[in-house]
Formats: structure tokens, sequence, C-alpha cells
């Protein structure tokens, strides 16, 4: 699987953090050398990767590279075929609207449509008829018509000289350019920010509504291996979906489907992922960068070490326990891998003097502009400083909150706020309690939460001995958070004495509003209403360095549009796009890993560990196992360039024919977020072969694999 | 493969070269104190492993951490059943004198009793009766019968002051048990110098001269995935020689030998390791370790890189280069594999720590006893200075010399110096030019050596640059070696230049002697007669600080022994050990490698490389798939402490039963030669249950697998 909620979880906060332990900063002299030195024209850089969008495919690259150089016709039909989800991509693979996207993209309609008394997320399910096929709702899908660059009018209705004015400015003139656009074409549109604001499209989608689920097979297939196996290759997965566009109740016939490659995917072919990846950190400055790699994200891995320590001291004493937590456990061991990932990419000195030099040389380019200079020249330095500000209170903004997983600290957060803003008006509240925020945190407040104590105090204990060591000795926080006790009497005390676990308490205190939570004497209470303040202090200081971080990073894509235009790809965006790459085995584990892998892999994998959890086989791939040809390709890895949202891409060949079907990126993929390289970064994807293989061997789905194979 | 003949000889070179860029010497105040301190009882350190001898077994240390005691006659019929053949380790397996060793322990038997038109390496060999089983000429086993401490009798005859005279007493009392034994016992008897001189022991052997081979696979099986998997696991290799010794031209019946499990290795089951490991450093000093790490094994990996950098260059543009070299490459990327892995353990911190306290606590051990601190208080100090001293021209005796890989210089070489040589006393000699050493030497110059000039050139160049970056501008060897040109234009002029590539020319300087060479003009001659003192001038110095190394060396053996006694395992010596351990899976690759594979794995990786070599099936493994039960376990990995010489070793259960047969190491077990740990690091097996379902099902060898199983 591409996305982690956990993941997700630790990059927002990582983004909500934010300084450089170097100023990339250059002199006038310098400025002026490089102003007056020759610059060559700009050209594309492999470090920003290949997620090309399709009103500015990078034809002669491609001719260059690949001597490969489609037409509009091709582009556009292959465009239409691509279709995103909610949260994910996919595409049409057949005449009659058949929609391919992994296993977990189409999870909660597998999991809704399963009868009262069993669950095709267990069971798999393949409908024997179209009268069999399963209603998705709430589901859909939505097709790029076109896109229009809407950059000047975006700029023109941005007068006000305030960042807050101007950002009032640019919502109103997008929501009216989407508006407009949705009136006129009956169609769905939206505005996307491409080039951190270098420039503005807006992309228009058709929506079908009517989706239903066609096959998925069981969970323990489409996600083999499981967590430890997830972001890793070899795999032996098959991560699919089957979905289906209705219109007027009758299958859709879409203009434009993939046909399906009879060969799949060959050891170095050119192949193209299609599909809408979620978000890169391609156009980071290095300040930026170092921030994550020496701040940001060794203090998110410090905090996954302490969960895992606190999951490793509750199993070491009690075996229920071990089982209890072990989705946590994985989900955090998985966070964990991502991190280590991610910071890998910003670790290797030769990645970062690549994208070094190419800061250098854009601020050479701007340099050698008075235009540019004048409107960009200060933006890396300004970002610098910022990041640097945000560096020197980094240990107070983490421990000055609620963080470390107590259940019972959020709790007590999220009483003292509610009653805090519940008559303050949006804008004096925290971003999470504006608008319907407030009422779903009160909800949730209500909502019974268990509360396991022994964890409880092993995690609020965990958090003061780390706050103890970071922190300064006289730190206000350490003061109100210790109450002059050691961490382990402290988080004992905390959670014997407090009440809060019991949701009636929590409901009377919600409804006393803040003159009960000022009366409160229950400890955690007590203790919530005093960190709240130093929180709020740290919060409101590090979004004001956020939001200069924000405006100065819009400039840069500017600045960076106005000198490379589109030789260069924008960061991802959840758009949809064309990356180019070559089917390919890598170096791995002092030996190779192999471009693809067979059914035969998936057995040994699952013989190999006697067949247990999470590498049990579905009683069907036991029962059936003598129909399947062993030999099939299952998965395989391409150097194309992806991440989360390309989940359930199709990779396609020069003949816009599915090869296979994106689900995964290995984990030397994973450092790509901010520095691509293709050296041993893959994509992983399931061969096309598998799945008619699978669909005919396994769940008695002629129908459907004849269908996809156009017989 | 766990021996590599270039890793040996990367080894061999590393050991011949040795400083440390830090002392570790100890003040009189800290030697002081450590004396009044009080040292607990000495006790077992993991980090020496477990190459345990059969004279001394950790019978408390097994109870503690197993629940497992094997008494006497345990020990003495694993002892019995386990031999030792010339390079490797191998077991009696039936009562009628069947021996299990690896593939590559029997490979010049298994090519020599091939018939003239077929060769049994590629085609496989299986015996169908008696008869048909091959004589192996040369080859014999060797039965330990017992052991004895001679240390008391080696020390007194040790009466001489300079360490030549010492030397030479330590021979002449050695050969002399040797000969008694010899005489007394009719067995074969070696001394054996255990913890670097600590102790000296005989062991006396009963030597088995008829062996026949009686089953080896086809080479592609027994080594699948040939060097590229290598050091690596998951594997699938079925790396297996049956042999049988027999005696008056009967099958032998041996008093003891190993039957076969029927379950074989199980998940987490305790097991034992019974061979004859070759050679580990865990004795080593601080200083030795990071002169290895710091300078040595920098030197021969930089050594490495040019050496494929070479291939690599003539591969651009010359395919059949590429084929030609492939054997050259593949072993030179084993070799950067095994030293990478070597170094790994002496980079790694905590490793290093640990061994820092170590011989910290050895060493307050030495200084709270005034005996022996008089006897070793200067030995840790006396090899760090000596380790120091070696690093100040490890670079001159690197390139002074006649390295680089081009056989003109080596040629060269060789005629230059048994012309000076041959008059000249053997102690005026060179080592390898001593005894038959000199005639030896003459005869490979003698033999035809083909030279491949685009090759010879490059790496003279290669071998000139590095010198010229490592050496400083006014170095003599420059001077002569370069003599005033660029790299490559003086490495093509002596290419050009020579005619020492023609055996005529190398046999008239052969027979002019001194003479012919002093008055040679040929190039080549005229610069081997340049670089010929300067090289022998630093492999004398070099030499005198070996001497010093290797006798303090020895003395902290004996330290170590009086302190420690049997409580470590000794040093590795190629003499039979029992090591204890545990089979289990290990985090790798992002996820975890699983405790066993099954023949599924080996039809995955062939046909995840499309069956290209080195993953290439026999004809037989493809033809007879159906027969076999792809689920049976086939390797295996286990936390035992191996190293080469432990191949061909068998795998027991508490029973003394076969659960497998060791064949190599995992990458990251190889950084145990100096540091043992059984984290990450694994022993690979093959499995005991695919041995007797490949000989039934794809060798037709029900009679020998009956014989095996006991049936």
């Amino acid at each position: 699987m591409l996305t982690s909620r956990s993941v997700l979880r630790a990059l927002a906060l990582c983004a909500a953090l934010a300084a450089s332990t170097e100023a990339s900063a250059q002199n006038p002299t310098q400025r002026q050398a490089a102003a007056r030195a020759q610059l060559s024209p700009p050209t594309y850089k492999p470090e920003f990767g290949t997620m090309w969008t399709f009103d500015a495919p990078p034809i002669d690259y491609w001719r260059r590279t690949y001597g490969f150089a489609p037409d509009q016709k091709w582009l556009d039909h292959v465009r239409l075929a691509s279709v995103r989800l909610p949260n994910c991509s996919a595409s049409f693979v057949s005449a009659r609207g058949l929609v391919m996207t992994n296993h977990h993209c189409g999870r909660e309609c597998t999991a809704a449509a399963s009868p009262p008394d069993s669950n095709y997320i267990q069971t798999g399910f393949a409908a024997r008829t179209l009268a069999d096929e399963k209603k998705c709702v709430g589901l859909y899908v939505d097709q790029l018509q076109s896109i229009q660059n809407v950059t000047d009018r975006v700029r023109a209705a941005i007068t006000a000289s305030t960042p807050a004015e101007q950002a009032a400015q640019r919502t109103a003139v997008i929501t009216q350019i989407q508006n407009e656009c949705n009136q006129q074409t009956q169609l769905n549109c939206q505005v996307v920010s491409l080039y951190q604001g270098g420039i503005y499209s807006v992309y228009r989608y058709r929506r079908f509504s009517d989706i239903r689920l066609v096959m998925a097979p069981e969970g323990d297939i489409a996600f083999f291996g499981g967590d430890p196996d997830n972001f890793t290759y070899p795999r032996y997965d098959l991560d699919l979906t089957l979905l289906r566009v209705y219109e007027n109740g009758q299958p859709y016939s879409p203009t434009d489907y993939l046909k399906w490659s009879p060969a799949g995917a060959t050891e170095n072919e050119l192949v193209f992922v299609v599909g809408n990846p979620g978000s890169t950190g391609r156009l980071n400055t290095i300040a930026q960068m170092e921030y994550l790699r020496d701040v940001g994200y060794p203090a998110s891995l410090a905090a996954y070490k302490r969960a895992l320590a606190i999951y490793a001291e509750l199993a070491r004493t009690d075996t229920s326990a071990a089982r209890r937590y072990q989705n946590d456990v994985f989900g955090i061991a998985n966070s964990q891998k991502a991190v280590t990932g991610y910071r890998a990419g910003l670790v290797d000195t030769a990645s970062m003097a690549k994208k070094r030099a190419f800061e250098q040389e854009l601020r050479a380019r701007i340099a050698a502009d008075p235009r540019l200079q004048a409107q960009y020249g200060g933006t890396f330095d300004a970002i610098a400083s910022a990041q640097r500000e945000l560096a020197t209170f980094n240990p107070q903004l983490r421990y000055y909150g609620f963080g470390g997983g107590s259940t019972l600290l959020q709790l007590a957060a999220g009483l003292v706020r509610v009653a805090a803003f519940a008559n303050a008006p949006d804008s004096a509240r925290l971003p999470q309690y504006r608008g319907p925020g407030l009422n779903n945190i009160r909800n949730q407040l209500l909502a019974p939460a268990p509360i396991d104590t022994a964890f409880e105090r092993l995690a609020i204990a965990a958090q003061l001995r780390a706050a103890q060591a970071e922190l300064a000795a006289g730190d206000p926080f350490l003061r109100v958070a210790l109450a002059g006790q050691s961490p382990e009497a402290r988080a004992a005390a905390l959670v014997r004495g407090t009440r809060i676990g019991d949701p009636a308490v929590r409901q009377q205190l919600l409804q006393g509003g803040s003159a009960a939570i000022a009366a409160s004497t229950d400890p955690m209470i007590v203790l919530a209403r005093a960190i709240d303040p130093l929180s709020r202090q740290q919060l409101a200081r590090a979004s004001a360095l956020n939001a200069i971080i924000a405006t100065n990073s819009e400039k840069i894509g500017q600045a960076l549009f106005a000198t490379y235009g589109t030789a260069l790809p924008p960061d991802a965006t959840f758009t949809l796009r064309i990356s180019d790459g070559v089917v390919k085995s890598f170096p791995s584990n002092g030996t190779i890993a192999p471009y693809k892998t067979t059914f035969y892999g998936l057995y040994e994998r699952s013989a190999a560990f006697d067949d247990k959890d999470p590498f049990k086989l579905p009683q069907r791939w036991v029962d059936r196992k003598q129909n399947l040809d062993l030999s099939t390709p299952y998965d395989f890895v391409s150097t194309n360039d992806i991440i989360g949202g390309n989940s359930g891409s199709p990779v396609i060949n020069r003949n816009a024919e599915v090869v296979g079907l994106v689900f995964d990126s290995n984990i030397e993929g994973v450092s790509n977020r901010f520095i691509f390289s293709a050296d041993v970064g893959r994509t992983v994807s399931v061969h096309s072969r598998a799945i008619p293989e699978a669909l005919r061997k396994m769940y008695d789905g002629a129908r459907i694999a004849d269908e996809l194979q156009g017989r």
C-alpha cells in the first residue's frame, strides 16, 4: 500500500513543525558574479522526477530518451481512460465501463456491500453476472476532461498588500472561476495551484456517481505479507478492486478505455504510470529539507521509538496486550519505515549535493534578472531564517502540548479547549476547532473511549521523561507537568486520580462550560488548564513562521516557473500526471531483486512462514492452487515516479495497453519524496497477466477476464 | 559458498599489511586503579561467539541457556561422527560410511571422476549401485580421535631469549611431539595452537584415504543464484556432495554416524553446528581492528573498485571482454561484498564499544596481578605502536610493488627476483621464494600466460594513477614508475615495448640468470629492476613490525587464557568445534527473512529471472518438477557461529540427528569475523528434508535416500 494513515499523520505533524542548521545565503558579490555569468538554457533535471502534467508533456525528452513521441491523440486517449477516486487513481479497462483500482481503494465499498452474515474483505467477491454487481454508496469517479491555465486571472485579482488580504482575494477569485466553470460546462471544476503557486490551472472533471463493485479478492491476498512486507519488494500482492461505472442503470460505455496487453510488462520495457500523485516536496528549499532531516524527522523517529518501547513493555508482562496492540505496533513500525525512508533521501550526500547545486543555479538565474531579483531575491533567505527560528523552539513546540499517545490527556485537552472556544469567534480558535470542527470534537468527547490504564501510565511517563531530557531544568511546562514528582510517579498519580475516562463525567464538564472547567479539581483537567496557554503560545509562534515559509515558497514556485517553465514537472497535487519509466530489476539485499515475481513466490513466502499470519493464504488459494500456472508473472517493478495517491494507477506500454496496476513503492523509493532517483527506488505493480489468471482460476471470473481481455 | 579464493587472497594481503589511528594506552594511574578495583569472576562474553572445542564444552552455559546438558557419550559420538576434508567439514551420515559435505568441497573429485564425454559438475551424478561409486583420487577424510593439552611441554622447550630462536625451538618441539604421537598411535597427529599460543593441544586424527563419489547434483543447482546470491539469504541451493568411505575395498562401517532427523530443522529449535572453522580475529586488539577498519580494508576496497572500473571500461568497448572477464568480475565483486561485510563489524560502534570494554576489562585483570602485569602488561601498547608505524608507510607498502593486476608486471617481478634469489640462501629470499618455492615460480614463469594488452594498459595506468594520487610528488617509486610520463602514456609505452609476454623470451632471461636481467633493456624488466629494491625495503620493514605484532598477540592469547581459561572459546584454527544456536528468522530488506525456504522459492527465483544464468535450472529440475513436493523445506538459517572451513558441517539437533548441512553465511554474518553477534548474522544450511526429497524425486536415488534415512 502506498498510503498509511499514521504516515500521513506523521507528515502532517512534521509539516506543522518546521529551520536550517546552515543558511544558503548569497552575498551581493556572489550575486553579481552569477548575474554576469553565462547561464545555460534551463533544462530538465532528473532529480525533479517525472510527474508530468497532460498540458505540458515532455515530448522531446521522451523522444531523446526512449525514441518514443506520443501524439496528441495518444495523450488524449490515455487521459480520458484514466480516472480518479476520492483518494486513489484508477482507469477504464473495458468497453463496458470496468474500472481497475487497488484493493484498499475500494475497501469501504467492499466492506459495505457485504451481506450481513459475511464480509467480502475476508471472503473475496466476484459478481457472477451484471445483476450481481453491488452498488458502492457514496463512491464516485472523476474523469479529467480538460485543463486551462488561469494564472493571469488569479494574479490580476490579487491587488492587496497584506498576506491575509491576498489570501482572501485568491480564495474569492478561485471560487468564482470554479463556479463559473461548473455552470458553463456542467462539469466539476477545480482550480489547482502548480509550482507552489507558480501557475494556476482549472481542471474540469466529469463525475460518475453510479459505481458498482464487480470483484475484490480477499484482503489476505490483496495485502499478502501485511505490514512487514509493506514498502518492500519482492512482493506477492493481488492489490486489486474491479468496479463498474453505470449510467442510467446500464454499464457505461466510455469513449476511451485501456486495452489489456497480452504479454504484460517485460524487462527493460518503457512504461508509463498515469495517475494522481498526492504530494511531493521537490521544490522545498535546502533550508526546509535540512530542517526535516535534522529536526522534524529525528523528532518523529524518536517519538516512534518511544511508542514502540511502550508496546514492548506492555507485551513483556501481558501477552493479550501484544495481540491488542498489534495493529498499532505495525502502524507505527510502518511510519518509522516510511519516515526513515523519507529521511534517507535527505541524508544521502550525493542527492543533497544535486539539490544544493540546483538551488544555486536557480538563485543565479533569479539574480541574473533584476526584475526577478527584486521579486524573489529574498525568498530563500526568508525561508532559511524562519526555519532557523522554528528549530530554536522545536522541543517546546513538541512537548508543550498533549502528545505522547495518552487518550486521557487528549480528552482533557479537548474538554478544556471546547470550553475555551465555545464562545470565541472562529479566528480566535485553533484551526481544528473552527466551523463544524468544534461540534465534531464535542461529539468525539462524548463517545465512549476505552482507557487502558497500564498503557496510559507508561505513555505519560515516557512523554514526561522525554520532555525532562530535552527541555531545560526550569522549563515552565516541566514545572506544571511534573509537579515536583518523578515522571513515573506523576503519571501514576494522574491516571489514578482522574475521572474523565468516564463519558458521564465528560458530559457534565461539557455541559458546565468554562465555569465547570475552571472549577474542576480533576488532576487531568488541572494539568490541561495549565498546559493549554503554554501550548497555544508555541502554536501561534510556529503558525506565524509557517505563514512566512508558505508565502515565500509560493514565490519560489513562481520564480521557478518564470525561469524553467514546464521543463521541470511541478510538485504532486493529486491531479493527473503521466510518468515515464522502465521495467527494471535493482540491487537489493546484497544481490539482485528481479524485475518481476511469479505465483511461485506467493506460495514460497507462505510456506516459508508456515502459512502464519500475515503470510496466511486464503483457503481458496490453497484449494485451487493446482489450477494456477504458478509461473505467471505476479508483481513487478519499474522506475516510474509515484507517491501516495498513485495507488490504483494503470501501468501502460507504448500502445496504451495495460501492463500493470500500481500499488506500492519499495522502501528505497520512499526517499524520492524530496529528490527523485531511479537508482534503486522502484514502483511496485500487479502484473497484468496475474489478473485474468487469478480471475479465471481462482474466482470463477471468466466473464470478467474475458471482458478485460476483449474476448 | 563460505570461501572464495579471491577473498582469501584479499585477506592474506590485508594480513600482510598491518596500525591504529588511536592508541588504547592506559596510564599508570589507571592501571593501579584497575588493579585495586574488585574484578568480577571472568565469564563468557557473547561477542566471542560459540566455536567451542570438544575438550572444553560449556555445559553449564548450555544448561542455563537452553536447558540442555549433553553428556560425554553424546559429545564423543558427535565428535567421532564429524570428519574433516582437506579444506572443508563433513560428517558420517550412514551405517555404511556415507559422508555428507558441500558441493564445492567435492568439486575436484566430481570433475575428475567424470567420463571423458561429460562433466558431472554440469550433469550431476548419482551412483545407481555401490559399484558405480567413483574413486576420489587424492581425497582423504580425517576423524578426530582425541585431544591432549601439551602446553607445558611446548613451553618448557622454549628457553631461548630471541624471538627467532624461540620460534625455532617451538617448531622443533612441535615436530617432535607430532612424530612421537604418529609413531605411538599410528594416527595423524597435529599440534594446534589455541588462544594465539595460549595453549597447545595435539589433535589425533584417523585418516581414511579410500573415498568415493556417491552423489553430487549439478553445479547450477548446488550454487543456484551464483555469485549474486552468494553471502545472501533467502537462498535456494542444494550445496551437497555425498561421498563414501571405503576400507579394504568395502564400505566402511563407522563406529559413530549421525542419524537423519525425520522432521528436520524447525523454527526456534536449538541446533549445533559441528565442524572446522578456519580463522577468526576475535582476539585481535582494538589497535589491530582499527588498523583493518581504517587502513587495511579501505585500501582493499579501493583496489577492488579500481579493478571493477577497469573491467567496466573494457566491457564498454568490447562485449566479448564482458564475457571473458565475467568470472573475475564476480570474484572481485564477492571479495568486495565480503570485505565490506568484515569491515561492517568494525564500523559498527556498538560492536566496537563491546570490544573496547572487553579489552579494558582484560587489561584491568592483567594489571591486577603483578606477575601477569610483568609478563603481558606491555603487549597492547606494543601492538598499537607497531600498527601505528605500519599505517605511516601503508601506501608505500602497497604501491612499491607489482600489484594492480598486470600479468606483465608480475612476470617481470618474477624474472628479476628468481635471478636475484637463485644463488642466495633461503634466509635472504622473500618467503614465497624459499625452499621449493623458487622452482615453482620458475616453472610458472615458463608456462604460457595469455596477455590481454587492452587490460594490461588499463590496469597499469590505473595503478599508476592511484599511486600518483596517494604518494607524495617526489616519491622515488613514482619517479621510476612514471619516468616523467602520464600514467596512461607510460602504461601504453610499457605494454607496447615489452617482449616478456613471449614465453621464449622469458626462458632466455631465466637461462641468462642475473647477468641477463642486468643487461636487459626490456622496459618491463628495467622497471622491475628499479622497483624491486624499493619493494623489498618496505616488505622488510613491514615484516619486522608484523613479527612484533605476532609475538605480542601470542602473549595476549596466553594472558587471556591465564585469566579467562576456557570460559571464552578460542579463535578458529580449522579444528573441530561445536557451536550452539537457534533456527531463527531475522529482520532483512525492510521486512522479515523467513527461517526457511522451500522448493517453491527455487522455482520462483528462476522464473522471476526468466530462467537466465545464474538462475537457470538444470534440465532435470525442469523436467521432473511435478515429482517434487514444492513445499518441502529447502534451505534454512540459524544463529550458529561459523566461518570459512565450516563448509559441509552437519547441523544437528539435541538427539544428534542431522537437521541440515551448512553451506554459507548471510552477508550480515560476515562481520562476525571479529565480533560475534546473532542479531542479524545467520548460518545458511540445506534443510535435511530437501536432501532425500531431491535424491528420490530428481536423481533416482532412492537407494541413497533409504540409506540416509535408515530405511
